[in-house]
């Protein structure tokens, strides 16, 4: 999406709110609801997407006032950062704004868990994301392998940064891919595992591309793994601990969160297919010593997700029954067990040379 | 140090340990005690520095039997490391070399918190760091400018990786600098404020190296700034919060760790100034409106901080008295409330122009 259609964005809830306040109308934004109410699994898309509910906030009304002005506070800061090509933090955002209204002793925030929600909220209300605002949080992941990716006016090879990689920005919308020459994108819940794949010459060997994720994904992460599907077209597989957590991480990449369900068809990746750890690879492999023990909020947990209409195939549930039955989890770095060259030459080629996928 | 050196001393540890069992002796190692009662302040090399207690671990001892046998373990899993050049993750460490002994019930290791102690023993046994042993961890940190690093056969020019810069590795032993072009490194404590100085172009207009922390500085991000002092001879500033943390996390950077005082002088930048946030900052640029309130965490860690022999200097326990008189704590990205540019052009500059650091 360009600049100016950003702008134009911007200024036209602008305009609104103007035009409601010159016919002497109580100014008022018309938002999508947010929540679990309001959120549906698309079983043919496969992605989670925002229903259709909406929610008013209005100005003359003593629960939205607050909420009201923060949100127009936000949105013209946005307007100005877009114009001027500049960037902020979330954080920054938070302490660019907060001052004390004149003649008032009130705040216009009192912290950044205030501004945080609403940043959310204009997103909703215009259909632009937070990075398309130039509105930035911390770096987090990386990724290595045979492509350039053009990043503030630098080329850079992404296979010729030693053994670390690029680090993936928290907004990507900026960046271009000039060439890419791979077969497919790995993506790693663990930077060691990254790094050990990287070691073994994982990358150059299988003509991959490694996306480490370090625990749950960010969002720059997201999008970028999504462009990576989409723009460039490459099949992209997820590699996590065989947990619980491991199993929701693989899901919000390929079909977004709750949370963020207005973002899944900008961050989402419906084609992405699991690759492991499974349970099954606990007895194939034979790694019942390298095991870890169930605590009670991993069964919480995995009995939650069983009910998630997003885990109600019959080869999910099965992983997941195994899990809650054998009582363990398996962190993908306990295939270190069998030796540190066997998720490189042996566990992951065969998976993928035979198809041995979860959906 | 050398590959065959290190080699050499775990192999000799090795070889000690065989020729007491040869001469029918109970088998032990000695290392440097730890704790707070073998560390020592150095006022004139500004470090903390292991005294002269020792530790002996016999492995005909019920109580160390257990650590004897593991240490054995990982010194014989490093030297294999060394030798063929592969490296691991601490983690991958511990699922390594897990396994239940022959005939017996009995894990080697029982999890990561027992595993990563010994290899922290290791390198007090041996004086020779992890890093070295080809042992990593999580990458975490960033850097800026006009540097080129060697890394794994790469040349890397760290102006030229679009905003994000060069990931810092954990194991930043075998990168060599080929070329330096700056006047000084500039150490920030959060990624955003990094980022906002990359935005605002600060590295290129004031000729310098940025290093963002992330927090508390990772070995790595230490070990790396340790180098850019003394084998570059860079001037090194640090710049974090106005609170204890911020204080705390110069001051590691600066004289080392209680805990890893035995890798002081190794990770350690006595060389290193403070930069800011200052108590004092917050009148000189009238930043009251977007301090923080100290909570009650805050206030012990400030009055533990006060009796820190490396914080009697004045200035520091005028920070600190201010600091607990104010009853409040200042971010670094609170500066953005002057404007986002404000620290780049203004506030930073200012400093380094008039020498304003504090020791």
């Amino acid at each position: 999406m360009k600049k100016e259609h950003i702008i134009a964005k911007i200024r036209k809830l602008g305009e609104e709110i103007q035009s409601q306040v010159d016919a002497n109308k109580n100014p008022h934004i018309i938002m999508p609801a947010k929540g679990l109410g309001n959120v549906n699994f698309d079983k043919d898309r496969l992605l989670l997407t925002l229903g259709d509910k909406k929610m008013k906030r209005t100005f003359l009304n003593v629960a939205h006032a607050r909420k009201f002005m923060q949100t127009i506070l936000i949105a013209n800061l946005c307007r100005k950062l877009v114009e001027s090509d500049k960037h902020a933090s979330i954080r920054e955002v938070y302490y660019q704004l907060k001052h004390t209204i004149d003649r008032t002793k009130e705040n216009t925030f009192d912290g950044q868990e205030e501004s945080d929600p609403v940043i959310e909220d204009l997103e909703r209300a215009l259909d632009i994301l937070r990075e398309q605002m130039n509105l930035t949080a911390d770096r987090k992941g990386y990724l290595y392998g045979n492509i350039r990716i053009v990043d503030a006016g630098d080329t850079i090879n992404c296979a010729k940064l030693g053994r670390g990689g690029y680090g993936i920005p928290s907004t990507v919308e900026d960046l271009e891919f000039a060439e890419v020459k791979a077969d497919f994108a790995l993506v790693i819940e663990t930077a060691a595992m990254y790094e050990r794949l990287v070691e073994e010459k994982f990358a150059k060997r299988n003509n991959a591309i490694l996306v480490a994720t370090q625990g749950q994904a960010a969002r720059g992460v997201r999008r970028l793994i999504h462009r990576l599907s989409k723009e460039v077209g490459l099949p992209v597989y997820v590699f996590t601990d065989g947990d619980p957590y491991g199993y929701y991480i693989y899901s919000v990449i390929k079909m977004g969160s709750i949370n963020l369900a207005y973002l899944s068809t900008e961050l989402g990746t419906p084609g992405c297919k699991f690759i492991g750890m499974t349970m099954t690879d606990i007895e194939r492999y034979g790694l019942e010593k390298v095991t870890e023990k169930l605590k009670d909020l991993d069964v919480k947990r995995i009995k939650e997700e069983m009910k998630y209409a997003w885990f109600q195939d019959k080869r999910w549930q099965l992983e997941l029954k195994k899990m809650l039955k054998g009582g363990v989890r398996i962190e993908q770095q306990a295939l270190a067990n069998k030796s540190l060259e066997f998720v490189a030459k042996k566990y992951l080629p065969d998976k993928i040379s035979r198809g041995e996928f979860l959906p």
